[in-house]
């Protein structure tokens, strides 16, 4: 599979919005990680002043052969009612994007069900869903290839649309399983470091969820040095997608807000496959889910929210938006030392 | 001095609220602490679904005679010429408000400067800025009475006009010295454990501030169990009007949304003279100051947001309105699992 150049970061646009933020009138850094960020962002964008007011959520929805074995407490129907739900507009993350000002993309790439006729929705589904990865590999190289390309267009289209900023999210009952599986082969973790309650398992059932991890790891032999078969093994559609999303959005110096653990997951495989693409993404918080701080760790990323969130869907990735645009914001519209006549320092 | 009469938290509109969360299409408990702040809000406001999108920052300036021992990177007259920035509209302050939609209010309430006629300043100055602390009390009680009466007096007028949630904010070169003595003194630790850099100093005007700050409480001998003692002696105008607004605040039900150290210096105040107030107060960040963290503890809050900010001027906390909006837009905006027709756990 070939995947675009990622061009470097313009490590010119990051001095002068260093320089920029040291103009302004505020003490020296007192901005904090608020500066750092900017001058990131004004490196991946290439703009001293970079504008990333369009946003986007592209949310990617998929069903997961594994949810038969009882890894979620909520059944697999859930994952096409949720989709509705984002359609109507009454789910956490529409909420959340009409507060900050995002739109949101829903992409059924791999549901259980056929939507049909229904407005708003980007029909790209490469499977009904994931085969059960106990008994072997979730997707074939095809599909986990098709689910990728899917996200490298849906991304693209959006940065077409004047998109320059992207949020990834997802939902799929069972999507917490892959993802601490995942986790575990690309950090050398033993499964049980590693996996969280999803979206509440109990005591036991996360005993079981830890045992079936590790069973599906035995059973498919995923190497960890190649990033692809891990994918496609232990994987999911909507990881696949979204690590197509995080490709194409660095290839066009859009910036990639990470939600939680899932999300993180997708821009870890999308780092494996295509490493330059690292230095174009922002953890958008820090969820609840075990497996995300030790992902985070590894990618070297900073959470910008730490709320012990974990509803997935973009939704700290979208709430991380204000903190982004507080960062710009400063960055662009604050008063120089100069232009206010105040004293700088003594 | 008389204080108004704090109502007690209204566990029935916290218990709605509880209720109203756990019905909504998320898995339960999935938004995290943002859950818990909405319900927080519910018992503050007495409303099962607060709103709370009318909001000020109550941003209170004042000069410190003890600015000219040099505490400060920045010199005194930076006190004036940000309050000018503030009332052009190119503070960090200002750009943050219009990014989240709340008004700003600049209170005059002791800067060493006369502002003369000029569109948008609140003029209550009860002094030019405070004593020499080191020399003697920073204020008299008279003072530190008025300055209590005019944040009282300022919140009531933000409040009989609509707001409902106020930020407080500060500008005062030389306010991290009194604000460490405050905190050294009710917190019963040595100053060198709660002093930091403030605007900016260096490793040796540290040492000196530190100093500066032990001959402070040294000389004024100011009385740990006696709040109004501490506030006059080692304070500041601004202090005490931030404590006068989260009195009067707390009063009429209205969440105070705590910024950095100075501004969690004065609630630590008006929690001392009227212990209910502390059941208002939500603290927005985790300030760079090192005197904040343990300043937090000691009231038991949980900082929003924590960016290594330390900017002061109320930008913490109005950062954080984000957050208390996307708490509070959840609670009252999401669909239920009944309205959406989602499956709830198996």
């Amino acid at each position: 599979m070939n995947y675009p150049t990622i061009p470097p970061i313009d490590f010119e646009a990051s001095a002068a919005a260093r320089k920029r933020q040291n103009s302004l009138t505020k003490p020296l850094g007192s901005a904090g990680y608020l500066e750092d960020l900017s001058v990131q962002i004004a490196g991946m964008t290439g703009s001293a002043i970079p504008d990333c007011s369009r946003k986007t959520v592209i949310l990617m929805a998929a069903d997961h052969g594994i949810a038969k074995e009882g890894v979620s407490p909520y059944p697999p129907e859930v994952t096409p009612q949720m989709v509705l739900n984002f359609l109507h507009g009454g789910a956490a993350i529409n909420v959340l994007t009409r507060q900050v000002n995002s739109a949101v993309k829903i992409v059924d790439i791999g549901v259980a069900f056929d939507f049909g006729e229904i407005p708003g929705i980007c029909h790209r589904k490469v499977a009904r869903g994931t085969a059960n990865m106990l008994t072997g590999p979730a997707m074939t190289r095809e599909q986990a290839e098709s689910a990728i390309r899917v996200g490298m267009e849906t991304a693209d289209e959006s940065i077409d649309n004047g998109v320059q900023m992207i949020a990834t999210g997802e939902m799929g009952i069972g999507n917490t399983t892959p993802s601490a599986a995942i986790t575990a082969v690309l950090c050398g973790r033993a499964p049980a470091e590693v996996t969280g309650r999803g979206t509440g398992i109990d005591d036991a059932g996360l005993q079981r969820k830890i045992r079936i991890i590790e069973r599906c790891i035995a059973v498919n032999q995923p190497d960890p040095g190649d990033a692809m078969d891990v994918l496609c093994k232990i994987g999911g559609l909507e990881i696949a997608g979204m690590a197509g999303v995080v490709i194409a959005a660095a290839a066009r110096r859009v910036p990639v807000v990470l939600d939680g653990l899932i999300s993180t997951v997708a821009a870890a495989i999308a780092v494996e496959l295509v490493p330059e693409t690292k230095h174009y993404l922002i953890a958008g918080h820090l969820s609840e889910e075990i497996g995300h701080r030790i992902l985070l760790e590894k990618l070297g990323l900073r959470p910008l929210i730490q709320l012990n969130m974990r509803i997935g869907e973009g939704t700290g990735a979208v709430l991380a938006f204000s903190i982004v645009d507080a960062s710009l914001n400063l960055l662009r519209n604050m008063a120089t030392f100069e232009q206010a006549g105040v004293s700088d320092k003594v």
